[in-house]
């Protein structure tokens, strides 16, 4: 069975991918396109369309009790829209020359290929699996997708153990971290890196790592796993490095996610350096005039070092999704690129990055100058004011920030807002210095946390310009 | 006796008031040059040195416990950085052309002139007072300075009627009817204007006085005082609008304040529509070479509407110190100017703004669309997530960001830095809806509230722009 273009006089839309980008795509461009003039064919592997998966860690630490509050949009409302929805059922091949893709429904096994017009691919990305032995033992999870979730959520229930290890310390790692925490674990975090939260420098990152130990986590560092042991039952029993055993009744692997790019390769599209397929800003494949890309599949212009990098957030591939659908469906829109601002927690412990590490300045070239501050959350005086780290980094001589990092308690993360904005618009410390930002005692010093940082980042460039 | 200029080799900088942009000036300046260089003399009428105003009606409410927590350097302190810091001493006048200013201790009554080379004027504001019969009878307190705050707490100590009415219903206001309400007063807020904070539209206005209501607050809007009545005693017992009376055991003026501007005024420095002196960029008294002036009693170039305004404002006050304490010590600094960001809050009720209300944009000959949208603190699935309001001004046909109003809850004051930055910038709601802004469900929902609003004023803009 096959569906063909010569059959029809108005346009097929091709989605391969039903999470936020690719369905976001869909229905913006349906907004724009009634079904008469556009058709929309949607491909999903799993069970779920538009949800979240930056929840999955609050689902699993209880915050949620409700899976279905992580979903936006279900295939039945996606369906109401006027959409050709086929769930669990995977695209295996991408046939760019004939403008078809062939997929089977994973039940029935099925196979069938469909033309398109346009094709938007949002096959999002995976998380990556070390190969070692004993990682597909029963007490080993990912927690990627909702699927993830509720087996680690069985697995919960099932295991009398209460002693959990978790691999890798970056976002995923350290809120799977609280998770278990809030669910009565004993938590200990396995982590290759010098310091918890590689995404920040190793100075900003000791500071989560103290906070982790002050939460009763015990956090591992410059520790590669080796294999996961299982007992007699199969099930996991411990985590391996070189010199060590950790004693695991349940085990969560949170390294991190690859772009989920083996389609896109097969057919020749264009990947970069992080195997994301590459875009123009329109979010259009290169080369390719009527295929788009969006979400955790595609690398993205970081504006500040120039580079493209591979990053998988939600909200991008939200925006994503708007942009394809706008030019899908007949508009104008593009997506200029991102500063890489992050935001995460660990109970109550709030940490944020926006810009450049000092690695990734050096990698792009350029030199610069490092303040470090304390300061408060709210007036010093006023009840709850909590302590306060920003990290802040300028180019030498410009002064142009480059970027900033908060370790702190509440109001500490979203602060980075302020920065990320200074960023996209290429601000110098100076210019920072007199921002006007919002100052009342509940809510800040008189000198915000980030104007103090730049202040001490004017010094810092004019000392480092001097002759 | 009398200080001359000519018995000196050195430089002298005479300080006129001793608050934040005065000391912060004279701090700044000593920082540059030493004492052998730069002689500084300050003047401060009142008994306190560098406090914070803007914790007044959380010491008064409860939340500060000690005076002294608001004062960020006692004169002892500046004394010890070497200024020649003359406590309740009033400035009097100001002899331009002979570069001299003539004071008179407050105590001894005692009057001197003291030249200078330079001169800072940091003379503040003074609460409006509107002449009514009784306004000066005991129980009727304004709250403008710790001596103010003071004497209003010994009056909640030694009145026995839980009665309060706070007339004026702006920042000051609301932030002492919920002093008030925290120490168990039943609160009336008399207010002149349509709705309650009259620095935002009154529509936006409106949820604050219902929030108010809410928290047990009586709001009376569009009534105007006409006397405050005494009882047998002397002492005020209610506030007498046209048609009601208020019974009120105490009476908190909350009106907003003027520059304090009679010396600068009396010796001819230039003076702007709102009686605020009116700078430079280097916050030099226009026409004045050796003359600076800075905080609640200049005038200051808002960037929006490129007209000059008068806002009191530690942060502010703190900011023209600094630049002009860069100036007078022979650096270089300038004050951009402000772009109206202004945040508070009542119990949990959070109020910020920054950028232009609708009349402003009208008085400034703006075009504009108005978007108002309905969003969440953090994903609508992660528990404590509030309802937050987000109201968004956009110039007609060029889209530029105009101005942002928030009222919500945890979280929503501070989200007003993203548009304060983003005004600086001159970005335009199309380049808002690209920003890189920190998503984690605990902070935000996958659009933040901000890229919502501005999503919505992009299509307001693109339609009010269609032939």
């Amino acid at each position: 069975m096959s569906m063909s273009r010569a059959s029809r006089s108005r346009e097929r839309l091709v989605v391969v991918g039903g999470d936020a980008a690719g369905m976001s795509a869909a229905s913006q461009a349906r907004r724009l396109k009634g079904p008469d003039e556009l058709e929309i064919v949607a491909f999903e592997r799993g069970h779920f369309t538009s949800y979240s998966a930056c929840g999955i860690p609050y689902w699993v630490g209880g915050d949620v009790t409700d899976r279905d509050q992580l979903i936006a949009r279900s295939p039945e409302e996606h369906r109401g829209r006027g959409m050709d929805l086929r769930m669990r059922t995977e695209v295996t091949e991408l046939d760019v020359e004939g403008g078809r893709v062939r997929s089977r429904d994973l039940e029935s096994g099925a196979e069938e290929w469909t033309s398109y017009d346009k094709l938007v691919l949002a096959t999002g990305a995976h998380p990556m699996r070390p190969q070692l032995p004993g990682i597909d033992a029963p007490g080993v999870h990912g927690v990627q997708t909702l699927d993830d979730g509720q087996a680690l959520l069985d697995t919960l229930a099932r295991t009398a153990g209460r002693r959990a290890v978790v691999i890798g310390a970056g976002y995923i790692g350290v809120e799977m971290a609280e998770a278990l925490i809030n669910r009565g674990y004993e938590v200990t975090v396995v982590n290759r890196g010098q310091e918890p939260m590689s995404t920040l420098d190793p100075d900003m990152g000791r500071l989560v790592h103290e906070a982790m130990e002050g939460l009763g986590i015990t956090m591992v560092n410059d520790a590669e796993v080796t294999k996961i042991l299982t007992g007699g039952d199969g099930r996991v029993r411990a985590v391996a490095t070189e010199d060590v055993e950790y004693p695991a009744d349940l085990v969560v692997l949170g390294i991190g996610v690859r772009p989920e790019t083996a389609l896109a390769e097969a057919a020749g599209l264009p990947l970069g350096d992080h195997r994301g397929l590459l875009t123009d800003l329109a979010m259009r494949v290169r080369g390719h005039e009527n295929i788009w890309a969006g979400g955790d599949c595609v690398e993205v212009l970081d504006l500040v070092s120039g580079r493209e990098r591979h990053i998988a957030l939600g909200t991008h591939a939200n925006k994503h999704g708007q942009v394809i659908g706008a030019n899908v469906g007949g508009g104008y829109a593009t997506f200029p690129g991102v500063v890489g601002t992050a935001v995460s927690k660990v109970c109550d412990l709030e940490i944020a990055r926006t810009g450049l590490r000092e690695k990734d300045a050096r990698r792009a070239g350029l030199r610069f100058e490092k303040v470090t501050i304390e300061s408060t959350s709210r007036a010093g005086y006023y009840p709850g004011a909590d302590p306060m780290t920003v990290k802040m980094l300028a180019e030498r001589r410009t002064g142009r920030l480059l970027g900033v990092q908060i370790v702190g308690r509440e109001g500490a993360a979203k602060r980075v807002d302020i920065a990320a904005v200074a960023l996209t618009a290429c601000m110098t410390v100076e210019q920072m210095t007199a921002l006007d930002l919002g100052y009342a005692p509940p809510f800040s010093p008189v000198w915000d946390p980030i104007l103090v940082a730049a202040r001490k980042a004017v010094v810092a460039v004019r000392a480092g310009s001097a002759p």
